[in-house]
């Protein structure tokens, strides 16, 4: 398969790239490094990668941002940056690839735990990881020819442990290489709608 | 208790208001009716609403706008609506609101079952009920000074049936008076971050 990745650069992707590479043609895409570069909380920048790239079999992101604080501090500011970014960034990544998709293709997007596991300073994460949620299981029985649409959620990954570990007290992380076990059994299984959570699961 | 009631005015509300005010004292608000009138998705327009109510036990949300349309023909505007109205403007009535709810005081927002129960048109509602899902569970371990807060998830109700019920094949509706039970359980009980899904549940 032709497999464009968006976040391929960074620390999640480089895993998912590792895995999906020897078995299929890896287009990586980057905000400033990759082989092209995109923001993805701008829609047209979206739309003019797509033009560029053409027909792909699978559309796979691990990227999006969130600002994380406290509660009380969030401003609508704040809550703009993941409306925009990591959810409304992904859904534009499905919207307008739509029209760049071949028949039969897949998307695979990435939320994470904190709509269903919240953290302090997370309130944001939560919503947009719930979003997500709901997007992907409402696309997938929405979408036209047999396209079929996942959602990635991850707990933290001991490659990110030094970062993100202190915001997660008491989580086991996985090694980023299991995380990326999710974008494959998204992209070359044949299920829909579907939520895989990769270290943690629901209480 | 001294509650505040957003969508006072509407079907459900009106449902809400009788559940609560043989115990309670209610401030009925609308858009364009009610005690006062408010646009939820003009963020200024709840906090001067909020400067002339004063101190309140309790702030009920059964309102909120979403686009309803074909996956493939949704556009940023027709999302927006839902992020600005359902989903922004119940998360503006929780932030804006903590500076005007007693001690103690609880929140309660309005979602439905399109996140986990999707059906065609449905994908904004699907993906704003996910949303306020994960705000709420996360609020909840986040809110100050015992605050409480939840989300009741109705599906269709009889009395919108003539409405809503084509778009929700084989759904069995319930009287609004039964859904009306979750916000009562929600503002009167002790319990905090749950949903509560009147006349459906998950698979």
């Amino acid at each position: 398969m032709r497999i464009v990745l968006f976040g391929a650069t960074g620390m999640l992707g480089k895993a998912v790239e590792k895995e999906l590479s020897p078995r299929h043609k890896i287009v990586r895409v980057g905000r400033t490094r990759g082989d092209f570069q995109v923001d993805i909380a701008i829609r047209k920048s979206i739309a003019s990668l797509y033009e560029q790239l053409g027909d792909v079999d699978a559309i796979v992101s691990t990227v999006g941002d969130v600002h994380f604080g406290p509660l009380e501090e969030f401003t609508p500011e704040y809550f703009d940056v993941g409306i925009r970014s990591k959810l409304m960034g992904q859904v534009n990544l499905v919207m307008l690839g739509l029209k760049h998709i071949r028949p039969g293709g897949s998307f695979t997007l990435t939320s994470g735990q904190l709509n269903d596991d919240p953290i302090r300073l997370g309130i944001s994460g939560a919503m947009v990881n719930g979003a997500l949620e709901g997007f992907v299981r409402s696309a997938a029985v929405e979408l036209p020819g047999g396209l079929r649409i996942n959602l990635v959620s991850p707990t933290v990954t001991e490659e990110s442990m030094a970062t993100y570990g202190p915001f997660f007290p008491g989580q086991k992380a996985v090694p980023a290489a299991e995380a990326a076990l999710g974008y494959a059994k998204s992209v070359e299984g044949i299920q829909t709608g579907r939520i895989y959570r990769i270290g943690w699961s629901r209480n």
